[in-house]
């Protein structure tokens, strides 16, 4: 693709995710997309040919940062509980302060309103998840009678509630504070040899900087 | 009310929860809703000034099945953690097969759509989780370090993305499982002397019928 129709795309991808964000794909035309971005409907049509091609396009932008969130975990020095509590940080945070990733959720929750399949994070997650518990498994640090793919599955729906939730319910609306508190209860089952605390505070200490600038939060 | 009046409401009510779930809020009509309940759209605005508001009655009639659902743990002869499961499973299955409950689970993930505010449920789910755990903290049964305003939030967020995530994870499609599999884990950090799955079985059993005949499930 030349830089040009890059450079387009992205800035189309962009005001389409911040128009979603603020107000639903129902309430988001192909008009406002071309007013907020300043390009014409014509040069939109030309990269996307519709709303929903957009949306879909808003969503595959968004999956396609999950390896970037990954990478800082590959290393294998890394024990695997470790690398699990860093990653539903660096996740929590990609889903709470970038424009893309709170656009896909908005667009996840609108989906039975768009003529079209939303494809979801969740078999991808859950699958990474297994992965991490087996090796935690095969290193001894699983405690017994957890079973990796049932848990996994577990952890990604309660990990998702948290994430929805952190503004609706009584409390603190810090996501770091919540995913803190459901770790230390979640290690406490999850552990072999149960040290929660100590964990989470390694974890943390690991967790890199944001991928790029946070979008200001919704107010 | 006279008896007619609240005759029409419920099959106005019944009506658009039907039409909400199956093709959501911005996609029905007063009009669909009149079709569908056989009433006029003038009785509609006779009953409720708005769409907005048969929304937020169909919000208001699911919430006022909550004290229905807790009824049968009022007993003070069941243990507070026991109680707690069991409200969980009663709770799950009126989301999942009711269709007020559904209604309202999806006027909910689409509440940005609608120009009014959707109550929801959590506040007092989260005070209700708080007094259970509190009175497991004062019989010795809750675990040291878990703290019962912390531990409810966290627990009532990710049982609803264990609710709302069942159809969208691999595995199991049956709610029971999945939360049976959630309760395992929860209730090893959550027990003075953890023993989650003696406790699951005794909960289980003393679930009762369903309160109102099973609407079928989505397909």
């Amino acid at each position: 693709m030349q830089d040009r129709a890059r450079e387009t795309r992205k800035v189309l991808l962009e005001s389409a995710a911040h128009l979603f964000v603020e107000r639903g794909y129902t309430g988001t035309s192909v008009n406002d997309i071309s007013d907020h971005s300043g390009k014409t409907s014509g040069a939109i049509y030309f990269h996307y040919s519709s709303k929903e091609e957009l949306a879909l396009a808003v969503v595959r932008e968004q999956f396609s940062t999950w390896p970037q969130l990954a990478a800082p975990y590959a290393a294998s020095g890394i024990p695997p509980l470790e690398k699990l509590v860093g990653l539903s940080f660096a996740v929590a945070r990609f889903l709470s302060e970038d424009v893309l990733a709170r656009a896909g959720a908005r667009l996840w929750a609108e989906r039975r309103a768009i003529n079209t399949s939303v494809p979801t994070p969740f078999d991808g997650w859950a699958l990474a998840v297994t992965r991490l518990l087996a090796q935690a498994r095969t290193r001894g640090e699983l405690a017994e009678g957890v079973e990796p793919s049932t848990a996994a599955v577990t952890l990604v729906c309660s990990f998702f509630g948290l994430c929805l939730l952190t503004d609706e319910v009584p409390g603190t609306r810090n996501w770091r504070t919540r995913l803190d508190q459901w770790w230390l209860l979640m290690l406490k089952s999850l552990q072999a040899d149960p040290d929660p605390g100590a964990l989470l505070a390694r974890a943390r200490e690991r967790i890199p900087a944001s991928p790029k600038s946070p979008a200001p939060r919704r107010t």
